[in-house]
């Protein structure tokens, strides 16, 4: 499964900048063959582990957690840019190559019952998911695990992550 | 199907701005049945239809249409906002109320040969669904349909889509 994800990937030289091979998910989108494996792939993964609920991290998270969400029963949970969600929120910043964003949560998503997986497509400098990783434990609920389709092996991310003792699954590594 | 759908829709007022209820999806999502019984009932509306790909328009439309492209072992295409896709794409601007925005498509993503099925979460003043719809004409594909979530029925959305003769289904309507 894993080995053969990869030659759906596909690298886009010099993008977003000189010098950086962008992994470009959308042909693995496109067949829905390949995208139905890596899907069901997570959901026998996560299958019996008591997991209440899949959260997604906007926007390119969200198209593996929603397919994953519904492919094992259980409801999906959006982080979201900040000002995208309408009721009250939690929120966490975290810091880019240049300058802040930040993560929010509303703050009824999620509680102390819950047990969940968190998803976005790249782990690279591990900012984006160590913040939503606090939103979850903000809210009291448990981390299960993260999982990625895609690990850039050369960016801070995956020693973040260690660092931390958070369980991590990817599915390809570059 | 569609009247049980509504209970799950929460109506928070005076958002983005005063005098407006802004529909929210998310006690919808965070329902695993709920969420469930959306997608099977649209995956069985389209079956057997000869559809090869689920178009979805970022990022709301993105959570409806990777679950149904999985529920329905077909590819799925993402619709983005300008600068996010990262090979050759085309682009169509369209007006909001204050200035413009425009959606692009990857060139490469859909052909003459696809049939497809669009979804967004919300039809509204229906222009970004009608850039879409434009993109995937450009392309040369077949739309089959339009599917929303929620239907705004005082805005201008229902009545431009009536206009152009093009097909849409809606869940729920307010």
């Amino acid at each position: 499964m894993k080995s053969s994800l990869a030659q759906h990937i596909r690298a886009i030289e010099d993008y977003p900048k000189a010098g950086i091979t962008f992994r470009d998910i959308t042909p693995l989108l496109a067949d829905g063959e390949a995208f139905g494996h890596t899907i069901t792939h997570l959901a026998e993964r996560y299958a019996e582990q008591g997991i209440t609920r899949i959260v997604g991290i906007e926007a390119r998270g969200f198209i593996f957690a929603t397919a994953l969400a519904y492919a094992m029963g259980v409801g999906f949970v959006p982080l979201r840019k900040p000002g995208k969600l309408p009721a009250k929120t939690i929120s966490k910043s975290y810091q880019l190559e240049y300058g802040d964003d930040a993560l929010e949560m509303h703050v009824d998503a999620l509680s102390a019952t819950d047990k969940v997986v968190i998803i976005d497509d790249l782990l690279a400098t591990g900012g984006t998911v160590l913040a939503g990783i606090e939103l979850i434990e903000q809210a009291g609920a448990e981390l299960h695990e993260c999982a990625f389709i895609i690990t850039l092996n050369d960016l801070p991310g995956v020693q973040r992550l260690n660092d931390a003792a958070i369980p991590y699954y990817t599915l390809c590594e570059f």
